[in-house]
C-alpha cells in the first residue's frame, strides 16, 4: 500500500491544522497510515522544524509483526503503556499543539496523555475525522482489495441459496456462509451476518437466530467479508414460496428505489441527494414510512465509514469513494425487503461493484 | 438475569461516589445493567431526591428489541442522537455531578455531553471501572451461562484434532472450528481464532493464516465462543509428529507452570501472586524470558475484563471471579507452547471450568 503518500498527505493536513504533532489512536487509522495490523498500539507523528518523524509504539507481542508490517515509522517497544510512551515522545521538544483524534481517544486516555506530557506548555487540539478524510477516496490498490472482498462476499449468496429451505435455522444458513468465507480465505465476516426470515425480515438488523425459516415469506440476507483488511457489504432478499401480489410490489418498489439510488450517484452530488432519490421512489409507493434507516454508507477498512448517505447530508461525493446503496422497507408483522450493492463513485456516474441478480428469487 | 439487583448496587456505588447521575456509554455495561443488547444506545441514571430513575436512549432500529430486552429502565427513542438526549435528560433537574465512564466516552462525545447540558452548573465527574467493578464477581446465572460457553468452546478442540494434519491451511482448521461453533448455537467467536503451526507457534497471537501446517512442530490453538453473551477462552498446544526431548521439556514446563498458576488461585491472594506462581516454574526451567505476556485475565461478557493476572498486580481475588490461567513460552525460530483454562475463584482454591486433557497430544 502507498504508505509514503498517505504520510505525506497527513503532514499537509497537520500543517493546515497548525498542529506540531499528532497522536493516532484509531487502530484502523494506524493501519491505513503505516500498515500495522496489531490490536494494540499508538502512532505518533511530530513535525520538528519541518522534519517529519513517525513512531509506532506497541508491546512485545507485536515485535516481529511490527517489523514485518510497518513502513515509514520507527518501532518502539517497551514494557510501558504505548500511549504513555507516545505522549512523552510527541511532546518531547516542547511541541504544541498536539492534535488528538477526539473520536478515538477516551476521556481517561486524554488524562493519561496530559499526565505524561514532557512540557507543561504542550496543548492538545481535538480533531475529528482527520485521517478518515484521507481515507474517503480509495486509491487503485485499495480498489483492487475492495473488489476482491466484494467478489468473495458475493459468492456467499450462492451458499445461502443452497441452504435456505423451510425448517432450517437461520443460524445454520449463516454458519454455512461463514464457513465458505473462511474456506475462501476471508479473515472473518465484516459484521454479524443477518439472516432474517418470515416476520423477522421486518427487523432491519435481524441477526441470524436459532429460529427455523418458515414455510413462506421473505428472507433478508445481509453479509460481508473481510479480505486483506477490506470489507464487503451486500444484501439480497429472497422469498420462500410464492409471493403475494403485495409482497411482489413491495420487492419491486425496493428494487426500483435501489436502482434510483445507484443512478443518482456521481461526483459532485451530495450524499443527501442520493438518499433523496431512493427515498422518493418509496414515497411514491407509499412505503417511505417503512424505510427507517439511511440509504448507505462508505466502506473500506471499516464496514461503516464516511460518507453517510442520509437525509440532508451535505457531503459532496468524489470520484473514488466507495459506498453502499441499500434502501429497505420493513412492515411490522408482515416482513421486510432490503437490497444492497457497493458502488464506486465516478465522474459521470458510478460503477456497481457487487455482482449478481436483483430479480426476486423464489425458493 | 438479576437486573434489579445490579441496578440497586449501581445506585449504592453512585451514592458512595457522591454522584447525582451517570451516563453509561459502554454497551457491555448497558447490557449488564438492563439487558439491552443493541449496538447503539446510552443508559442514563439519575438520583433525584433519592428516587432512582433509569432511561435507555436508542434509535428506531431497536424499538422492538429494546421493548423485549430491557428491565428496569424507560426506553426513549427519537430521531436524535442517543447521547444528546441522554445528556439533556440526566442534567434535567440541574443535578450535579454526573458521573461518566471515562474509559468509554471519547473526548468528542464528552464535548457533545457538555454542549447538551440543560444546566450550565452540571459538572461531569470521571469514573474508571465503576460498573466493571460490579461485574468482577459473577452471580449464579452468569456462572451457568459461562459454563455453557466454556463447554461449547471446549468441544471445538475435538473438531481441531480431526482437522489438523500436515498440509492443511491453518485457516481451514479455524474454519472448521468456527463452523462447529455456529452449528452448536454460538453467536460467534469471542476473538479471532488462533491457529499457529510450526515456527508460527512462536507468535503469541498468531491468527490462523493461509499457511499450511508443516510436517512437524507445535500447533497452538487459542479459541473461544460467545454464547448467550458470555465468552469462553481456551488454549491447547498439540504436536504434529514426534516431539524432540527439548520440545517435550518445553511443553511439560508450561504444563507445570499452568498447574502452579491454577493451584495458586484462591480468595484472598493477589492477582500478582498467581502470576508469580506460574512465572516461577518457567524461571526454574530457564524459560521465563520467553514468557512475554501476563498469566491471565478475567472473562465474562467480555473476553478480556478485570482482573489482570500480571506481575505485581495488587488486586485481591474474590470468590466468584472467573479468570484464565494461560502461561506460554515462545522461542523465536523454534516454536511455542501455551496452555489455558478458565477457572472460578473459590474460598479455598478454585474450580477449573475448562474440561479436557492437558497431556501433550501427538498427531
Amino acid at each position: 500500500m502507498r504508505y509514503q503518500v498517505r504520510q505525506q498527505r497527513l503532514l499537509e493536513l497537520l500543517r493546515r491544522h497548525q498542529a506540531s504533532g499528532l497522536l493516532v489512536t484509531s487502530l484502523v487509522n494506524i493501519r491505513y497510515l503505516c500498515g500495522f495490523t496489531g490490536s494494540s498500539g499508538v502512532l505518533a507523528c511530530r513535525l520538528d522544524h519541518g522534519r517529519r518523524q513517525l513512531a509506532l509504539f506497541t508491546d512485545g507481542r507485536y515485535r516481529l509483526q511490527a517489523r514485518e508490517e510497518v513502513t515509514g515509522a520507527r518501532i518502539v517497544i517497551e514494557k510501558r503503556s504505548a500511549l504513555e510512551m507516545a505522549a512523552e515522545w510527541v511532546t518531547g521538544s516542547g511541541l504544541t499543539p498536539i492534535a488528538i483524534e477526539a473520536q478515538h481517544l477516551s476521556v481517561a486516555e486524554r488524562d493519561l496523555v496530559l499526565k505524561h506530557r514532557r512540557h507543561p506548555n504542550s496543548r492538545l487540539k481535538s480533531t475529528v475525522g482527520l485521517i478518515e478524510q484521507l481515507r474517503l477516496v480509495k486509491d487503485d490498490q485499495e480498489m483492487a482489495a475492495i473488489r476482491s472482498a466484494v467478489n468473495l462476499g458475493a459468492s456467499l449468496f450462492d451458499t445461502a441459496l443452497n441452504t435456505i429451505r423451510p425448517g432450517v435455522a437461520e443460524v445454520r444458513v449463516a454458519a454455512e456462509m461463514e464457513h465458505a468465507a473462511r474456506e475462501s480465505g476471508a479473515e472473518g465476516m465484516s459484521f454479524e451476518t443477518i439472516v432474517a426470515a418470515g416476520p423477522r425480515s421486518a427487523l432491519p438488523h435481524g441477526h441470524a437466530s436459532t429460529k427455523p425459516i418458515p414455510g413462506r415469506g421473505f428472507v433478508v440476507l445481509d453479509f460481508g467479508v473481510i479480505l486483506a483488511g477490506y470489507c464487503s457489504d451486500m444484501t439480497r432478499t429472497v422469498h420462500v414460496g410464492r409471493p403475494t401480489t403485495e409482497e411482489r410490489e413491495m420487492y419491486e418498489a425496493v428494487r426500483e428505489a435501489q436502482g434510483a439510488g445507484v443512478d443518482a450517484v456521481r461526483a459532485g452530488v451530495t450524499a443527501g441527494e442520493v438518499d433523496f432519490a431512493a427515498r422518493s421512489v418509496l414515497r411514491r409507493n407509499r412505503l417511505d414510512r417503512f424505510f427507517t434507516h439511511s440509504t448507505g454508507h462508505g466502506v473500506g477498512l471499516e464496514i461503516h465509514e464516511p460518507p453517510r448517505l442520509a437525509r440532508r447530508e451535505a457531503e459532496v461525493l468524489q470520484p473514488g469513494m466507495v459506498v453502499t446503496i441499500e434502501p429497505g422497507v420493513y412492515v411490522p408483522g408482515k416482513g421486510g425487503v432490503r437490497i444492497e450493492d457497493m458502488v464506486v463513485v465516478r465522474e459521470n456516474g458510478c460503477e456497481v461493484l457487487t455482482p449478481g441478480t436483483k430479480e426476486l428469487i423464489e425458493l
